[in-house]
């Protein structure tokens, strides 16, 4: 590693430690503040979010970057001066007054939103959101212009944020397969949900549920002496190097959605803590992108976890924590996890109906930025593709339609894209694992999923941003991020595996 | 307030966010954080004081202090600029050379200090102390030369940081007293504690004895909205406005220090939580000093918790937690607290032998600031001063004898003195608030002490540092800091009170 770019890493890890600070004042606001605590801590987080940007956006970055010679480093340093430029980057080609802009627009829809979606209050929100649309349309401009040889187009530049190296073009072309594999699919293979669910209702003590949760992350290889399980309002993974935290929420009445959201926050949390040591506190030591980030999540919770071999192997840790599961096998499980059918809900949908939910939203973000599409005319636009896609109405009904995120009030436009990349991406990995590793039931029936961790761990977690997301991809699978091994499993396991279900 | 005073408020609130960061990693380092996060919090930690240092020692704020003339302000815009500058003094007085290197040698003190008491291991102690002792005599020196018509002496500058306004000169004054009167009261009224902690002992869940303790505190006024209550390994007290929270430790074998103890907090939070809202963020909006800072923890601890009409009123909360405790009534409880015995250990003593161990502390501290005592002489200056007001010897015994305490090993003198004036100013403030409010007994017996909290938080709390400490125990007393009330009180509980117990 040269000696060129010290400077620039003590000063990157100086930014990193203010982050760290953000992250854990963050995770304790969800987590265990009380409610007046609210003010204070908002105040305390924008001046961290401050410092680290003044950090960041500090005149001497930019030209200690532009002094050093790409060609002059190793491969090493070359990577970690590219990714510390693109941060730089990043942060300084939007002005300071139009981040702030979208930073208000942005918390006054997001916070009106919080009622108007009750409210079914279209029109309402309508009046916030389409300043938080036109910021963003200046924002996507501004990144795109900084960047005209890579960032095409503007929502280019606004998927750039979260997916990384997942081209406009490579989404569009994973979408497009899906747009035509999926609808038909699902139309034959779906099936009412509820009444599993039904089946599986009864008394399972939180206290008891914690401790399953927390042996089935021991299982997946969570280290609790570097990281903490929690209870929030929204599960969500979140830490630093050393202390990765997740959190779950429970219900007594079921256990099957807990267990399934904490396998998914466990494989966030794998990826976190199997970063590359020596890079710590620098850009091209975190993780590679969204996409990559989620594929790690889904291949926990629907490839890992919810593999029959793996749970069968599970059952007796099951059956133990929660005396009440005794009377259901693997099957009664999975029946809940594998049945597919149409609703208007994406964070309540399968795993087959998801994917159309959010080529959905893609292709309304996509044409929202690019001017293609007014805030207006959003309910019709949605209405339309949910009878392309799933076959049901939002006509007027926008509670359950577009009002149902929360992701765009803020403008943040281009992040569902890593959600369905994330789902491609795992079953594309697992695919591949499978192949280098025949003995892979034996993996699962052992309960100890150590080969498959250290596969990731060289192929993915380690990596860092050393690479570009596709170049891991290629690496680790013999090809970019394609449709192909994420449509095979879901045809294997919605009708293949389905058809021998009562 | 004086506009010229704003561009110096905004500073100020700037370095109160940071902060905050600082306040609540530190809670989480404390409470929640798994042993892996260390590294990365310490580095955190580090950098968000270096930042908040950075900003208080920034020359443009001397230089807009300096400029401010205090006779062209009114009453609080003075007070306000006062303790601006008194912050900033104190932070640009000692050169940023010895400041790490106190903070080099305090850590590895301390750091040797966790073994070396174990191990009763004084001349492995003794060399790391020796540069802590010398480089805290260089700080109290540069503290003293910058301020020397207000810091007579090096031990002044030392107990300034702490005991701000209670100088040299009163603290001899009050510990004259308490140098002649408590010994000899010692002698009079000592009984074994250990026979009435004993009748207690019983099997006591910790689940229910949370429940009790949060009841204890919201008996005490505590608000839930705006704080918590966790546990930790050694209980104490933090937050930030809105956001107050205790810790407290649980044994499950007994009940009645951890009441102690969260009522000792409940004290410090409801300081904290009282302080005036038009000041937060500033110097001037902070608690005074920690001598008044510890009276309100002692006044709910000893005087509000262990006045036997409250504990009376308390006892059915107490039964219906723990149906344990059913068959004990106050005066067992009374029994455990109010029993006096001289003993090695300062943080197990009891309310009539603690002050001597602060005593102790005191004289040594004071002469080793002073010069007038080596490090090398120190465990033979403990013994004798045990001997003289304890009666016990602890030749050869550093561990239960000069290695006990965690203040020396990181220089912290001028610490010890505000425990006791803490329990001098709480039986001051208690015998006032009894002349102010004949009807006393009747509010503890009602349990709820709404009349206590006003008069506190009109008379200290929501004084913030807009008066000094003694003028604030003038106002609310009649008189500055005196031994007079603490040794009535302690007469009457040790010898009247107990005469009549069995």
């Amino acid at each position: 590693m040269s000696e060129s770019l010290e400077p620039l890493h003590a000063h990157f890890r100086r930014i990193a430690r203010i982050r760290h600070a953000e992250t854990f004042l963050s995770w304790d606001q969800m987590v265990v503040m009380p409610p007046g605590g609210l003010e204070a801590r908002s105040a305390a987080l924008a001046e961290l979010a401050t410092h680290a940007h003044t950090l960041l956006t500090d005149e001497e970055v930019g030209a200690r970057l532009a002094g050093i010679d790409p060609d002059s480093l190793d491969e090493a340093a070359r990577a970690s001066h590219h990714e510390m430029w693109r941060e730089w980057q990043r942060a300084v080609a939007v002005p300071a007054s139009l981040i702030r802009a979208r930073i208000e627009a942005g918390a006054r829809c997001e916070h009106g939103w919080r009622t108007q979606r009750a409210a079914n209050d279209w029109q309402g929100f309508l009046e916030n959101f389409r300043p938080v649309v036109e910021l963003a349309r200046e924002d996507a401009e501004a990144r795109r212009a900084a960047e005209p040889g890579r960032l095409h187009t503007r929502y280019d530049a606004l998927l750039d944020q979260y997916c990384s190296g997942d081209t406009h073009e490579l989404v569009s072309g994973v979408f497009d397969r899906l747009r035509d594999a999926l609808p038909p699919l699902l139309a034959r293979v779906a099936r009412d949900r509820e009444r599993a669910r039904e089946r599986l209702r009864g008394h399972y003590p939180i206290v008891a549920q914690t401790r399953l949760n927390e042996r089935l992350m021991t299982t997946l290889g969570f280290d609790f002496t570097r990281g903490r399980l929690d209870q929030s309002l929204h599960p969500f993974s979140t830490g630093a190097p050393g202390d990765h935290r997740i959190t779950t929420r429970f219900r007594d009445d079921e256990f099957v959605d807990c267990l399934q959201s904490t396998a998914h926050e466990t494989g966030h949390a794998s990826y976190e803590a199997g970063l590359p040591v020596e890079w710590q506190g620098l850009p091209v030591g975190q993780s590679r992108n969204m996409s990559l980030h989620e594929s790690q999540s889904v291949l926990f919770e629907r490839h890992v976890l919810m593999n029959p071999v793996f749970l069968e192997a599970l059952l007796p840790a099951i059956h133990e924590c929660l005396p009440e599961s005794r009377r259901h096998g693997v099957e009664s499980l999975l029946a809940c996890w594998h049945a597919a059918s149409p609703g208007y809900i994406r964070v309540e949908a399968d795993e087959v109906s998801y994917p159309l939910h959010v080529l959905l939203r893609y292709e309304i973000e996509r044409d929202l930025v690019e001017e293609r599409l007014a805030p207006d005319d959003l309910p019709d636009a949605w209405n339309d593709a949910m009878q392309r896609y799933l076959g049901i109405s939002t006509a007027d009904n926008h509670t359950d339609g577009c009002l149902q995120d929360i992701h765009w009030t803020d403008g943040s436009f281009g992040y569902f894209p890593s959600y369905l990349l994330g789902a491609v991406n795992a079953a594309q990995l697992v695919e591949a694992w499978r192949r280098d590793e025949p003995q892979w039931e034996a993996v699962f029936a052992s309960g100890d999923i150590r080969p498959l961790r250290d596969w990731l761990s060289t192929r993915v977690w380690s990596i860092g941003c050393q690479l570009e997301s596709q170049d891991i991809m290629r690496r680790a699978t013999g090809r970019g991020t394609s449709a192909d091994a994420f449509v095979a499993h879901l045809e294997q396991r919605y009708t293949d595996h389905l058809r021998s279900q009562p």
